[in-house]
């Protein structure tokens, strides 16, 4: 076989075969394939697309490319989630507790954030000494006495998506919603958890940007995952607007904490709940929606979801005194309010624009090896449908670098979309795909 | 400027400005566009094409890329002649002879065989001595003194286009018009001549092999030529059939003499002499068809073509014996004659089939580095329209390898289609782009 003419069949059309797809993913990982052949097969799946036979074949030899946790001798009942990236996307943080609560395992690897998007690893670092870098052992053995753990994503797991993706990364062709979908079930399917959810996002602060979209690449994730003999769904959500009113690390930390006190934002909770609901639904804890919400009510109030978190935080390391204490946390020099211009009620806050002046602020990074400043970030203090009046304060600035604040300022007000109408109440949720 | 935005806007659909262009030939020469970046960037190019303003740009920055040669002390009336690749295509061997005795400048750079196609670099190296390895001081001199020389392509002309083809090799991404158009032109006029004519094949043995195709290629080779201040023309004629009878390199060669001596092939000479016309209408040596036809025939009775055909052998270093003793040429140990399985008439010869069968005897390489066997080849005893009989001999095949014979029989006899009507005199020209 060469991977010419596998390139060949592709451009002209053509669906690999299982033979081809292997070859080809081999080639990656022991350079029988160059990089040159690899982004020349890539932009032809981007023009001529990759049939589900294909994407499943891809996604499998991605798995077998590396390392597959075993966590069977733990249980056979492991949640995993994932969340395809968002603004003020800090669902994990309390999805992780919620379940543990729930008496359900789950094993989290998690990645750093990249450019406008936020990384769950980088928010847990916020915390003082809390610790990501656990050996599979370590975290195997957490995940076994605490029913959760959560780490940093290890390169040994599905390196030829690794390899991959940091080449569809310098050759435009990232979106690819075959490639996108074998990434993502390759990760978790090597991540050792047998009930996977996926929490898929569209709109402005997404890398999807429509409904349609997001549900074809769901559709595809989830078919792939069952033939792969996972229970498996994904939720389809918006991300338009920032998720809660946190956007940053300190700050999203402390958002998380106060959700789990009860102080739970709508939008927040609506996204929490639903993962937990379709988790549960998948592993028989709960029959359905009515029964899965009161549950978790149950686990918010009686206080055990935020003695879970304290628990994870303790067991990897972190320091516990930020629960009560939120100075504890990375706190920065600088406070600036920005102020509405006119009166009127919040009608849209433009995801995008916020995470371009939070990273501008310190809290997000261009290159994986940058540092980050986490105690960079927004507070939303007015959000989608509340009122405002001109002079107040629609949104607080946390920042070390001053030079950056009227640049961050001017994006926050470009952001907010102001309405003299009310705007109603709406669902964040488009579709659960099962 | 970054290279992944140039991508991606080639991915979407969009042309590209002169400066993204210029970027591109840039970087590859410079290595700050990596040959995946390329790869990725010929895909798009492949699925999304380049309009006559971007190929332009591209011919015009890959001649840039290199050294370019300076004629215009010779003259500045020079031709230069390229075909764009067939079966038997010996056409240049009689076209500098005929063009230096009509008194005009050609000055002649050519490549070797690769794969099906012949090389007239490698058909000369058949003659003993004959020197092709000329200095770029050297070549000048020559044509300065002979009107004409031939020399084996030089690495320091558009370097970008040697790059970029080899790139295209190995990535599936040769069959791009607008790139083959620029490879074409490129090196054409790097090469330093202000007249081109251009022998654009289609069919069997071509690598294009539709007579739409090949007018679509010579639209816009003719255009961007224009642009780039050349005057240029493209022959488009047809190689579903080999051109002569001789397929090989010592057989090519006596052939051409042969044909210098005034036994010319009615197939060889409808394409060598439409190409010296056009090249005469060009320059202002002839009026018309008639005229420019009338003169070859003289130049070919009185023996002036065959002369400075003697003469560039001469002046080049080759053995001018083989003028009067073709066994001079190399010469195979084995001589196989291929009988006719039925009567009737050749209705088509395929070129692809002969090609195929002439490689496999030893004429041909697969990689630019493999030695040739200069002896091996074939004869057509029997040509288009020509009667045959059952076990009448209708080819003699010429090598030093008998294992090769079986197979190279029955690829010949697969290629004659016999058939009982006398098929009809045919024109091999499609048309001529002015």
């Amino acid at each position: 076989m060469k991977i010419v003419d596998v390139i060949e069949k592709k451009k002209k059309g053509l669906a690999l075969t299982e033979e081809e797809i292997k070859f080809f993913i081999d080639g990656i990982m022991n350079g029988t394939v160059e990089d040159y052949q690899a982004s020349a097969l890539l932009m032809a799946v981007y023009f001529k697309g990759m049939n589900l036979d294909e994407t499943t074949w891809l996604t499998k030899y991605m798995v077998e490319s590396g390392e597959i946790l075993d966590l069977s001798k733990i249980s056979n009942n492991i949640v995993d989630k994932h969340s395809t990236g968002g603004v003020g996307d800090k669902i994990t943080l309390m999805f992780l507790p919620l379940m543990a609560a729930a008496d359900l395992y789950t094993a989290k690897l998690s990645g750093r954030g990249l450019g406008h998007t936020g990384g769950t690893i980088d928010k847990l670092e916020a915390i003082p000494n809390f610790r990501t870098d656990l050996s599979i052992e370590e975290f195997k053995n957490k995940v076994k006495e605490h029913k959760t753990a959560i780490a940093a994503q290890t390169l040994s797991l599905a390196p030829a998506d690794g390899k991959l993706y940091a080449l569809r990364d310098v050759t435009s062709t990232v979106d690819i919603i075959p490639m996108i979908a074998s990434s993502v079930v390759s990760k978790k399917i090597a991540s050792g958890a047998n009930h996977i959810v996926l929490d898929v996002k569209y709109g402005s602060g997404a890398f999807i940007k429509t409904p349609e979209e997001a549900q074809k690449l769901s559709e595809i994730m989830v078919e792939v995952g069952k033939r792969l003999n996972r229970n498996i769904c994904a939720v389809i959500s918006s991300m338009n607007q920032p998720l809660g009113r946190a956007i940053g690390n300190s700050v999203e930390v402390q958002e998380v904490i106060e959700f789990l006190k009860g102080n739970m934002e709508s939008d927040l909770k609506e996204i929490t709940y639903t993962l937990c609901q379709t988790a549960f639904e998948k592993t028989g804890k709960c029959a359905n929606k009515e029964e899965a919400w009161k549950y978790l009510d149950e686990m918010i109030s009686s206080g055990k979801a935020l003695e879970k978190f304290k628990e994870i935080v303790a067991s990897q390391g972190g320091d516990v005194a930020i629960f009560d204490d939120y100075t504890k946390l990375p706190q920065a020099s600088i406070k600036y309010e920005v102020k509405a211009t006119c009166d009127g009620y919040v009608k849209n806050i433009d995801a995008l624009k916020v995470a371009k002046a939070c990273k501008n602020l310190g809290a997000g990074r261009d290159r994986k090896s940058d540092p980050i400043d986490y105690s960079a970030g927004i507070y939303l203090t007015q959000k989608y449908s509340e009122p405002v009046m001109a002079g107040e304060t629609i949104a607080v600035i946390y920042t070390n670098k001053e030079e950056t604040i009227k640049g961050a300022e001017e994006l926050i007000l470009e952001a907010f979309e102001i309405s003299d109408e009310e705007p109603k109440a709406q669902s964040l949720i488009y579709k659960i795909i099962h």
